[in-house]
């Protein structure tokens, strides 16, 4: 009968430390204006990761593959346990528009700056004239492209003086003697606020998954960038690697994608087609045209990377 | 050898249903001037949670006590779970300034209007000339009283003119182009936004109970309030009525004050004295004057709620 | 200016309901020898989905896409919080050792039958004589293939001998008046519990996505099948169509493996090789041969999935 | 106007660290026979607290109240976030049995050891001849006094006979090729398993204020007790003292309770006794003795804790 996983040699420990990380303690990472990150304390390193996996798998594990492999391992088969056993906490200074986006991320403990007990702070993100985004056709909820100079000119006078005019506001509701509660009421969303921010690594993987990604808002995306290239890389080289190699780079193709590429690997176009067809994405008008199908555009896209040519385009 | 709990009578059911809930579904009640709320859905009744504590406690507790007993016995000794087997679904619509206090109850679900997606809603939440509340002396984060009427009137025409102009500056960036996702970052903290508002009834408890509480925001207790008393009260009125008895309606006594009303009731007024200095709540000046001390504040409205002298004041 | 999305019509409304769910409300699904679940109750249905997402983004959403083509892409892009709207409640009766796995979905609420309380319940999980699995190799947490008959018998045989043995002891315990709490603390594991089970459609097919799959227990899989396939199938059956194409059918690719069929796709094998070879997945002993690599496993057999050939086996 | 609070000093930081948890960093404090709990890491020290309430109350904080004074706030008015920003690491070895209910605390992070993966533990919780608790007949769920030495006995040979018949039936499964998923489905409950269990401070408290309990079960109250009383009252010297001030040696009054005391306060024994009877406590049977009533008998101890005369006893 195999032996029992001999108990963990129980001895003293040492807290884990990062030097990289050390370095860096309460250093502000400038992101956009007036806004900023700051690394406030962590817990835990890329052994840390290893040290839980292998409670649960127990001491064998140790033959069988080294810290790098099953950091590896645990990431590309989503065993989210271990790495839900280190933790971060950040100060952040970002605008109220974008922390609105931020606190919809519920795994994560939080105390932000209150406007009901302090002074609201007196610091606004502003657009300059040629960061005036256009309304992305394609996407629904995204943008693309810049606003010509002259109408971003425009609009970032009209901002200015709208923000001045906003900071008087509040200035006199608070100087006649309103409730900082009730004063606050007509701030802008460009206003900063700020938090603490403390999270657990997978949680945050799963922040920096969604945030960091193309289709999120460039505000928070330079934030999360920060989060991601400038703390997480550094606390964690060997997660992060991972983290790219597994989730961030990874592809994703539907059981309907996964069909028609296999048709195409066998050379049966028409197979390819067929598929594509009965699944709803070849549906034509009344003039034989393809009907704009976006499930259709995103297999293209996939096709593309893969660098095979589209069946239905001939 | 007393027998096993008897397996459930595993007989079809039908689900519950609380026809006063049915009567309000999609009904909006209105709060503020443009805010409102819905009910949606419901899952369960009084005696969901009586059957799910039955699980728990088995059938024996049929014959101890009854329904109302049971749910009376369970919330008074936070047994919690039970009332998690119920769930609610509103659909709310409220100032970006409430939304923001609201969001922080994280165990709940969520669907936000998004302004990344959709022209802002074009409501904002205005004060009237004789809604403007001072700040609080006593306490930093809340309001107490009202503005003289015509610093009143001066702030509400203030406010008009700025929320006209909000709204001026919002449409120009749309009609320039500018990606609604941009544009939306000047918006006032006073627009409304809508959402979806899944929760369950033990979280729910938990929001009502700090939100109700006269030291919530006025603004969310409007909300609260309609929730408690127009949804819960007619959805769960046995719940309702345990909630107000054991919960919100409570006396709480912290081992300092628990000591001196044992002194007092003991007649002993110096040993109550004495325990009170002892714990730092009778430090004075130079001059013998009792210094402010919050704490001895609260227990002292506690002490007259109980209509008990206070020891220190002879 | 585009116009700001209609406020959604605010009358009356009907809690959804599905016919075929009312159906087997209560009703007993039998799993394993003395397990089973049932339907206690249920919020929402596919429309509730598409209800929640169409607060989010807006009413616009009505004409880019139907019902379902919304929901499919909500899952093709987990886009979570809509599905997070719909709630289920089972009641069901497991061995404790599968409880121990199904407690560990954090993101649930539960009921469980106390033992503190009341008699344990006599029922435990038997295996039969051809029922016993043998140890896998390939996976160290996994069984593959059965125990001859010859050996299932003798192992059968001695469980029967201890449950029985199992349960004097028990009733031994409580005969002497020992309390209820203490007299369980031997229980095997085999022993059935029940509880009430509430939890929103997302995390359930969390849970299903999990469960259901190869590498889960049998045990278990027993169970997330029959609530998979005979609850949530007639519950949503929209959804359950777009969670088997899109998530339980999905084939993965990390950023290493696109590579490689990438290349393999541009008929450049050499190339695939080299990737494999770089990222560390073709190492080889002394001899020369390929050590053995789980990873190189895992995309050999996603390239047989893609009917393509192993480049490195030539 | 009042000034906005000064941006937060945004000096280089050094990691808090505390003395006293260093020293016991990986050292097991044995519970019970077999059992253990080692502090593995921390984040965070009482002035994390306090830096993370100052964000959301700002610097004008500190001239009001000082550290100590402050926490104390924190606590007695229940303003849990600030406490969410500490964190601890454990490594704990329990038995399987207090595991199911410490496994309860849904908010924590957890890697348990795998009995899929390794051989199960060979170490289970034996009780002694006199350690065997007699079932309580106030507490349906509760123990009170020890069985009689010579019961003690009996059971205690009992118990040693079958623990070891079930780690044979266990290595038999295991020598014949049994998956150990399945080997381990007849493991008594006191077998123990280890596990990491992560968690923050508030939500440790809430653990301990239950698990601490008197009405606890005494075997995961002597795993709450060491974690409480060795590792956070070191750990958080400011906190510690406070919780058991606010938390754990509070006494509630619930609104009849509260409505009683008022009444005898004031010297009206009758209004006591018709609130009392009012609210359904001092119900009769035929023959005028009264019914017994659970929450008669919470008030009737927290009466006598006040040293109160019973007023319905005269």
């Amino acid at each position: 009968m195999e032996k029992e996983k001999k108990p963990p040699e129980l001895e003293k420990l040492v807290r884990p430390n990062v030097a990289a990380l050390d370095d860096i303690l309460g250093v502000p990472f400038c992101v956009s204006d007036h806004g900023f990150i700051r690394l406030i304390d962590y817990m835990g390193d890329d052994k840390a990761i290893v040290q839980a996996a292998r409670v649960s798998y127990g001491a064998g594990t140790k033959k069988v593959q080294g810290d790098r492999a099953l950091i590896r391992y645990l990431m590309r088969h989503s065993h989210t346990t271990p790495f839900e056993m280190c933790e971060i906490k950040l100060h952040v200074r970002v605008p109220m528009d974008t922390w609105r986006q931020w606190i919809r991320h519920r795994t994560a403990n939080v105390n932000e700056y209150s406007t009901r007990y302090s002074i609201a702070i007196d610091a606004t993100q502003y657009t300059a004239p040629d960061q005036w985004r256009t309304q992305s056709i394609a996407s629904r909820q995204g943008s693309s492209g810049r606003l010509p100079r002259a109408a971003g000119e425009k609009l970032s006078a009209s901002e200015q003086k709208f923000l001045i005019k906003a900071r008087e506001l509040y200035g006199e509701r608070i100087a006649a003697g309103v409730a900082r509660e009730q004063a606050r009421k007509d701030l802008p969303l460009s206003t900063f606020t700020e938090a603490y921010w403390k999270i657990d690594l997978h949680n945050l993987l799963n922040f920096l998954s969604l945030r960091m990604d193309a289709h999120a808002q460039q505000e928070i995306r330079a934030y999360a960038t920060v989060i991601g290239e400038e703390i997480v890389a550094k606390w964690m080289p060997i997660v992060w690697e991972a983290f790219l190699d597994y989730r961030k780079n990874r592809l994703q193709f539907s059981r309907i994608e996964a069909e028609i590429v296999r048709a195409i690997v066998a050379s049966n176009l028409d197979g390819a087609v067929h598929i594509a067809r009965e699944n709803g994405l070849l549906d034509t008008d009344g003039d034989g045209n393809l009907v704009p199908n976006r499930e259709r555009g995103e297999i293209e896209e996939k096709l593309r990377l893969l660098g095979v040519m589209l069946p239905w385009v001939r």
